[in-house]
């Protein structure tokens, strides 16, 4: 993408409606635009960025088994009268009533939804275990949007829904997706704890919260200091073993939220135990019958007799990992994306537009890149290499080859590894190859 | 995908409420729910087409410089005011009141939007021109929702805007997406005909739908017969070209709905005239300033002054598309998927589930055709063959490779081409080969 063409409107001040560095950083950077109070449009670099952490999730879920469909936005309230939350949601839910008076709510998530597509067509055990997904924008009407897409109203989220016929096929549901979503935040490049958490209106009795250890976070969070130094999928079994040694010995590490810690009965030592703050950006939860049994979600057994099935549900904030990433990873200059989710892999920056030479070596690197299935930032703006410097370092891209008169004169151009601000002069062809590794 | 755990609700019979093909093969081959009137849960199925149609979109829109973006699907009423068209979108503009009192809807398309963003970034003519889309759910509250996912109430929708300077740079902005209309339903397997249209509630002079001739359609449309083996992409230029020309060739070729249309003064003779129903699939405006003046979304002139600028809006019904290549594409037996959208590229049918050889010849086939990159529906289910040959026709994957132990007696599958029916046997190591192309 050349920038002088690419809709990335970054600005030099700091807005001062933006209170947590990620929400700073998203506007400066061009990456959202508010419309409504807790409303964003995703300009285009954030929309690219949005769609790469969509994938991973979207990759992991497949890899477990779960099967991705779409429910649509706009549920019946009639749906969530059998449920009996209609009246428990609250101020949250965003009631609306169509031409015909009918009632209607934007979903903030899904379990009347699917356990109603689930009961429609699912009959006998035999088409268990059975997990179903979907990656859809849900609406909570927060009293107080903030925090930008961290607390925002519309939101993307991930939710998953398993069904089982019995518990211990619950068990197992549970545990795949608890290492689908340790796999999941490996891969973004983020370090992700699982907490024991309440349940909250989801309900049932086991739960665990991921969790994001970031100064700015929400929550209290405490953990043994193992998990300071530890490696989670070393050891990690694959998705058709049993899961249950694994989980007992992740979840043997002590870490819970505030609300479930209770200082008095602390299992670890003081001199062990680490304080913190956090960042929720999975929760997921185990709540056997309670939307099966009021909603009649049975299937037949073995020997042909009812059975309501065991549920569990999964949600990752997909819109929300966005600013718990860029709360985790930035510095002073601006945000350095973790090399899968960057919006480009190379930023390539032509020092002096409008120089015959420094123009034709960039676009032989620019094709060149692009053709071996980069994305590239091409900076071919006519603005000053300060201001050039200043905007990549912002949007954080992984990589910045720098290219300019002087440096091609001695054959050499300089590559810059934006995290650790490591520089190197080389020459164009070894840049080139270490680039394309 | 093994067809034992995959979620595909197929029905043996046919829904009474579907009134047209599309939808009652949809709900058939377990594609979609409906879970409120004109709205639409998309099932595993449904959803791999719907990704693969939003796929191809996307890859023509970029290839026409259009930039993509993700705006939200619930708005502010006070942009709509903005631009006067609050009062006049009536009743299927879905309104809604949020725990603050503040009049929201549910966007129903993003011209206000869109300029709003623009205004708010976009201050010199050096930055045109912009073309910016997004692919997004909308929601229209018909009040007589009906054909299933044809004309439902929440829709997908591929809408682009762009802004020019001038008159001359918004037409070369409408002759590209016009280009990469007929490029985009090309690769999808349709063929669509660009007609003068009305403009309707979106406003402006200049206007073309993008019809799919289909007896069921809801349009009346008149064309040229030369229409019927029009290679319409056969010497198109490429998007850097000068398109006026093209433009001028295609659009001399007659062809109008019926808004449009006067008998009384046809230019083309009745002997060459084609009179049938289609089905709109695209919609494109240039509508000058309608919405920039009201709204103030000018930039600074060359010489500085200020000049309202020049839109247009682009749409492709997404989800609508889905029903529209049924309508187009289909026989008794069910679907006949173009392979470009196909939700399968190969049917693997196994006629004897359990017998060893044919488990053990399928697996290796199914893992063979897998890794090379196809997307195999196999069906490993145990079912009578029957009802997996019916099940295959219906959700219409373009091949089909067929199994048994008698056939592996001899060493031969047999392969089936479903938009012909054409049968071959062959041994499994050319099977393969075929497939693999």
């Amino acid at each position: 993408m050349r920038l002088s063409s690419f809709f990335m409107p970054t600005l030099k001040e700091t807005p001062t409606e933006a209170q947590i560095v990620s929400h700073r950083l998203m506007l400066r950077a061009g990456m959202i635009r508010q419309t409504s109070a807790g409303i964003y449009a995703w300009l285009p670099l954030g929309y690219r960025v949005l769609r790469k952490i969509e994938q991973i999730v979207r990759e992991e879920q497949d890899a477990a088994g779960a099967q991705e469909l779409l429910m649509p936005t706009i549920q019946s309230a009639d749906l969530w009268r059998e449920s009996g939350r209609y009246d428990d949601y609250g101020k949250e839910m965003l009631r609306i009533t169509d031409r015909h008076d009918r009632e209607m709510l934007f979903g903030p998530t899904n379990e009347e939804m699917i356990t109603d597509i689930f009961r429609s067509f699912v009959k006998s055990y035999r088409q268990l275990p059975l997990n179903l997904y979907h990656i859809q924008w849900k609406f909570r009407d927060e009293i107080r949007p903030r925090f930008g897409v961290m607390r925002g109203r519309e939101f993307l989220m991930k939710d998953a829904y398993s069904f089982d016929i019995d518990a211990a096929g619950a068990r197992r549901s549970y545990q795949k997706m608890f290492l689908a979503y340790l796999r999941t935040f490996a891969r973004i490049g983020l370090k992700a704890i699982p907490m024991r958490a309440d349940t909250g209106p989801i309900g049932g009795d086991l739960s665990h919260e991921f969790i994001i250890l970031a100064e700015t976070g929400e929550s209290g969070v405490f953990c043994h200091k193992d998990w300071m130094n530890l490696d989670v999928l070393k050891d990690a079994p694959g998705m058709e073993d049993d899961l249950q040694p694994f989980f007992d010995r992740i979840t043997s590490i002590y870490a819970a939220t505030d609300e479930k810690h209770d200082p008095a009965n602390s299992p670890v030592p003081e001199a062990d135990l680490v304080s913190a703050r956090g960042i929720e950006v999975g929760h997921i939860f185990n709540f056997g019958t309670k939307y099966s049994k009021p909603m009649n979600a049975v299937v037949a057994g073995p020997n042909g007799e009812s059975i309501p099935v065991e549920m569990g549900s999964y949600g990752i904030g997909v819109s929300r990992l966005m600013g718990a990433i860029i709360e985790a990873s930035h510095d002073d200059n601006g945000i350095i994306w973790p090399d899968a989710v960057a919006p480009f892999n190379v930023g390539l920056i032509n020092l002096k537009s409008g120089d015959a030479e420094t123009d034709r070596v960039c676009a032989e690197l620019y094709a060149k890149l692009e053709s071996a299935g980069l994305e590239v930032a091409y900076d071919d703006r006519d603005e000053r290499p300060g201001a050039k410097f200043a905007d990549m370092d912002l949007i954080g891209v992984p990589w910045q080859l720098v290219v300019g008169p002087r440096g091609l004169k001695n054959g050499v151009v300089e590559l810059k590894r934006r995290a650790t601000g490591e520089k190197e002069e080389l020459p164009v062809e070894a840049a080139l190859a270490k680039l394309l590794g």
